[in-house]
């Protein structure tokens, strides 16, 4: 995935706020499921993927108008849990590398939400698919 | 509502961003809504008030930990609109003036989204709130 | 400018948050300056664009995943005011109608801003684009 | 600090999105600056606190207008760095456990940030504190 820097996105210090690398990664993952056919939220449905544990290294800094990559790859899945590693990158200049934890869950009104295996038809997109990046 | 700039909320040119503006309008409104003994979104609700029009003058710039207040009031209402009338000052400066339109509306899955005459619960809580401020 | 709805921007409605629309005008402001050769904001400048005013009237809403269009071009210029308008679009629909005025200043430490003259370089750009869009 | 959940920082899945909590927890840093008396970025200041990683470990879920409390504390410290612990938890349930690590750099104009010794009237405001809590 290429993206540029918005306005929005940077801070008093003139880089990209930390918080937004988050949003960059997560833009990234979701770009993945898209390209295996999915979307990680369709309307109306119970199964739902929070956020378990996550976060980044920084290398160097982003300014306004940057262009640069943001690499996303399924490292690990188990049962009901995939963990991603992601690479952001500015031409040659490694920016930042993250990861990312998430959980199956079915949501269902007055109930807590319950860890449940990864549906089949999403195991199937990525479980081959661990070494392919977005 | 008393507020301080954050530094996420601030942009390179060292400001807070103009989107920010609206966000810190609409705390101020649930905040409104809370001091009414009233939630804008409690859960499981099919009633909805999305936002119809919006607007903002800038006269002063915000910094980075600067402390200001947000004043919101409730300007006009009619059977199924909210119009809220906002003042954004650090001490004795008017720093921007806002405006904000809601229409309260019916959410059901599968319909589409249909106005509705504000709640008697609401309306009670709101009408002769008009002269009043946050 | 085409953009896709991100997680991120949504909010507990199912909607893309308002104050978010505001974000897309000026991606797509920034977008329309690139266009034309410049940045709003290239390191070390003295000159900077504070926005004046801004409002939206929305129509329709943005969902997760949606593609839209952002159009927006320069609908009137002054001495030291760019005004522009907004349309944002998904396919046939009109989803929100906005508009942005800013001022062209000049920012130096320790003295506030000033009004100056827009730059007859970004002038010379937009005057003959106010038929053009983004 | 105690804080609550804003509409804005929710997302469509109902629940606070995780990029949020790391401004929660950076919230909760710059408070910790002022309570010692300082500021974390000063008008005109030639020293800034770049991050250098950060995380976060997710329990349980915020949820709109959920009050909750952000906890923060200096772990550790050596010449240059500054590593924060922090704890957000609402009422007696523990939501997250994050962590920050930043670095004091010096930042000149046309010139690549370097990293220098942490002042010392920062650093005394921060070793003895390193059991202290916000």
């Amino acid at each position: 995935m290429t993206r540029r820097v918005q306005f929005h996105e940077t801070d008093l210090a003139g880089l990209v706020h930390f918080s937004v690398f988050f949003r960059y990664m997560e833009e990234a993952e979701h770009a993945l499921w898209r390209a295996a056919g999915l979307s990680i939220h369709p309307p109306e449905t119970e199964v739902g993927w929070p956020r378990r544990s996550t976060g980044f290294e920084f290398y160097r800094a982003l300014r306004f108008e940057d262009e640069f990559e943001v690499c996303i790859r399924v490292a690990a899945m188990d049962a009901s849990t995939i963990r991603y590693r992601c690479l952001i990158s500015r031409g040659e200049e490694r920016i930042a590398n993250g990861d990312l934890t998430i959980t199956c869950v079915l949501k269902r009104p007055n109930e807590p939400m319950k860890a449940i295996p990864i549906p089949a038809a999403v195991a199937a997109r990525f479980r081959p698919a661990s070494g392919e990046e977005a």
